[in-house]
């Protein structure tokens, strides 16, 4: 891989790590761990979103039951104040990881179009 | 979005679009495009692959005719020069991404960990 690449990730790379959107999400995160109650919650909700998300990327069912579960747990934590701070952090993180693909994946797109 | 990260998105945008992986892969895919039988066989290619990844992301029975169709498809496509030499400049881009990827996504990796 050519040198200047390399730099110019680990340039993007340390301008995350120094981003507001990241020291926010570092410190909110940080204070869900330190809150027992808080973070066994929300271990809980990442175990449940994961096992759904594996069923739905390997072709399983989901039934209604598990949707319902998600569904209440999901309204569960957002009543919890510090992770619905973490989770809008982690929501906006997010949109500035999907904006900075798309800056970066714009030359390949342009060969092979949006459709691809 | 911080300016700093627009920034050095964009310079690793224009760092890819200056790569010898980026440069070589244009010059091979206009290559194919430019001969018409070439671009014809690797329409067809493109469009069963895509047909096959498309029922894999919904769920959807991927039958074993099709598995052999598109393994034929697959033999056939290599068997032409220009487009294997394209589809070996596409493996290397996409590893030279998943590279780029791996160090970008760094800062949010040691906060959740490996596992997510």
């Amino acid at each position: 891989m050519t040198v200047n690449l390399h730099d110019s990730a680990y340039s993007l790379e340390k301008a995350i790590r120094q981003s507001d959107e990241y020291n926010n999400l570092t410190k909110l995160y940080d204070e869900v761990n330190a809150d027992v109650s808080a973070k066994a919650m929300f271990d809980n909700f990442r175990t449940i979103q994961m096992q759904l998300q594996q069923k739905q990327m390997t072709g399983q069912e989901i039934t209604e039951e598990e949707v319902e579960q998600a569904q209440k747990t999901v309204a569960l934590v957002q009543q919890h104040e510090k992770i619905a701070r973490l989770m809008e952090a982690e929501q906006r993180m997010s949109m500035v990881i999907g904006e900075l693909n798309q800056i970066i994946m714009k030359p390949l797109e342009e060969l092979y179009g949006p459709a691809q």
